[in-house]
């Protein structure tokens, strides 16, 4: 998810009908690859373990090789780290965001800001 | 929302914190510009009359001028169309999207595409 101005873009990739890569996951790979651990990941993302360990499920499995590593026998406290195909995985999505930010920076979006209201009217009815 | 093989690219354009213009947003107004109507529309696109109000609510309060014009006195049955603006912002909105389409055509795109198993393996856990 990218913001400029009022415009925000969001990526999905799709592995048939899971979604291998969109912006909580590439933010939970980023975190992964910070903190070193899928749980402090998650926690620095205010993600339940499960979810987190969810989504590296998917991820793992959508892409020619896993994208997380996990330590042999870890559970909850155990260490993960980003594969290679991890990182590249990652940085080929950040480089896609950032080609499409640049993109999107052109007359259309110009014309659709200038008729854009910076705050919503009041609702007509309840 | 835009398919460019296993890429979805997702344009919102955001009015302080609601949502002025969106994927569904941009079918419901091609929809009432076809149908004439806030419920047909909804109807066709498998949504509650109650939902679609509410999306043309947003819609007409995010902008400079309402997006959609209802017939005075008009409730459920009542003719709907998509003001001057209502036109404009929709042509911008599908014109913006078709750049991003074009520019998302790129090498970044090819690697992530050559990276993506075309469907996902099985879960290692329950």
């Amino acid at each position: 998810m990218t913001e400029a101005g009022p415009l925000k873009i969001k990526l999905q990739l799709y592995c048939d009908g899971e979604i291998a890569m969109g912006p909580g996951k590439a933010d939970l790979l980023e975190a992964i690859g910070r903190f070193g651990s899928i749980s402090a990941a998650g926690r620095a993302l205010g993600m339940s373990y499960r979810r987190a360990w969810l989504l590296v499920d998917t991820m793992n499995r959508c892409w020619r090789s896993p994208l997380v590593e996990t330590s042999p026998g870890s559970t909850h406290g155990g260490g993960a780290r980003l594969s290679e195909q991890g990182e590249s995985v990652l940085a080929l999505y950040r480089a896609l965001q950032a080609r499409l930010d640049r993109a999107a920076d052109a007359e259309e979006l110009a014309a659709l800001g200038a008729a854009l209201l910076p705050a919503p009217r009041a609702s007509q009815k309840g």
